[in-house]
């Protein structure tokens, strides 16, 4: 089995993790990076990584997650939020961070910027908060199988209270919405589930040639 | 710099395939075994995977692509697609599929069966179409990450005429919508945009810390 099946196979959703074992600052500098290396819809980045690290805020968000209890043990708790709107003013910093990581004028790309604003500013902002929220899932995504390449554990999570997290985290004043949470860590030995075989559908019902 | 950062900076959209290059079929099982392993809700999987290899199809499918040369030119296309409703009986084989990889009995495990039945089945379906299709973005981002680390390029795609992609692929009687589309295979030499910065936002803006 070579290193990518093998790292997917080990992880799991795990249910409850070993609060003592923290994740070192260069895994947690690369899992930074693999997020912040996440491709988007014309690139965009609509998202937001938060990581609580006050124990009174995470204990008030396991209480707005039916008292899960990796929100509050496990070593780190990632809360991925989305913009609700994307404004002129967002896409035109897009533009310029563009120009000035690829050292050229703004005029030089403003027929791109132009382009992916019409396509963009014009959208009903429930259909833009949805779209941005998407993207959050492909970070997931990405997140989960970088953290098992470093053999860190994670448990995605959606279920919890929107809401509620949007309001202890304030998110709503600075554009944001909670779209997903994934607390990241090291199972704990009891915790069984890691003995489980993992659940998945033949390749025969899954894939499908045409 | 660690092989996943090297990884996750080497991928791009690419927007040019070298036609001549073949994904060998070692490569392909493992981008399928990594697809079936992704993660979904309640290990739901309400996915399915098309390969599309049928020229002519794909042809048709560029010209519903706004004619981008990826979807023809590329190794494989790979099509996502998730289903628009979750029935009870989708939920029953489910269940039925965890017993036997498990090796326990249905009624050993009715109660897991009973609580996710009691948290979908009463669900709109307009809900639960939406809910679904977010599971293909979390696949998407494994498997951009997986085609990276094997050195596959991948265009990633939401921009397509979905409702000719349902009708060409005579999705909606299976069940099925289109979601996402990735061509995969190797970039070609001409394709410019493999030279070009990679644009995202600074870690500072993309990171909070609670």
């Amino acid at each position: 089995m070579n290193k990518i099946i093998e790292d997917l196979n080990w992880r799991y959703a795990t249910k409850k993790f070993d609060s003592t074992k923290k994740i070192s600052d260069e895994d947690l500098e690369t899992i930074k990076e693999s997020l912040r290396l996440v491709p988007s819809s014309y690139g965009l980045q609509p998202l937001k990584f938060l990581f609580i690290e006050n124990p009174s805020l995470r204990q008030q968000l396991r209480e707005k997650s039916f008292n899960q209890s990796q929100i509050t043990d496990a070593s780190h708790l990632l809360v991925i939020c989305s913009l609700t709107k994307i404004s002129e003013e967002y896409m035109d910093k897009h533009i310029q961070n563009m120009a000035q990581i690829r050292s050229v004028s703004i005029e030089s790309i403003s027929g791109f910027g132009n382009y992916v604003k019409k396509q963009i500013l014009h959208l009903k902002d429930d259909y833009v908060a949805e779209w941005n929220a998407k993207q959050a899932y492909i970070a997931l995504g990405q997140l989960l199988h970088t953290c098992a390449s470093l053999r860190i554990d994670t448990t995605p999570m959606e279920g919890f209270e929107k809401e509620a997290y949007n309001e202890i985290l304030d998110l709503e004043k600075r554009g944001l919405q909670v779209v997903l949470v994934c607390p990241m860590g090291y199972r704990s030995e009891e915790d069984l589930n890691q003995f489980l075989k993992k659940v998945r559908h033949s390749k025969e019902s899954l894939f499908d040639v045409r």
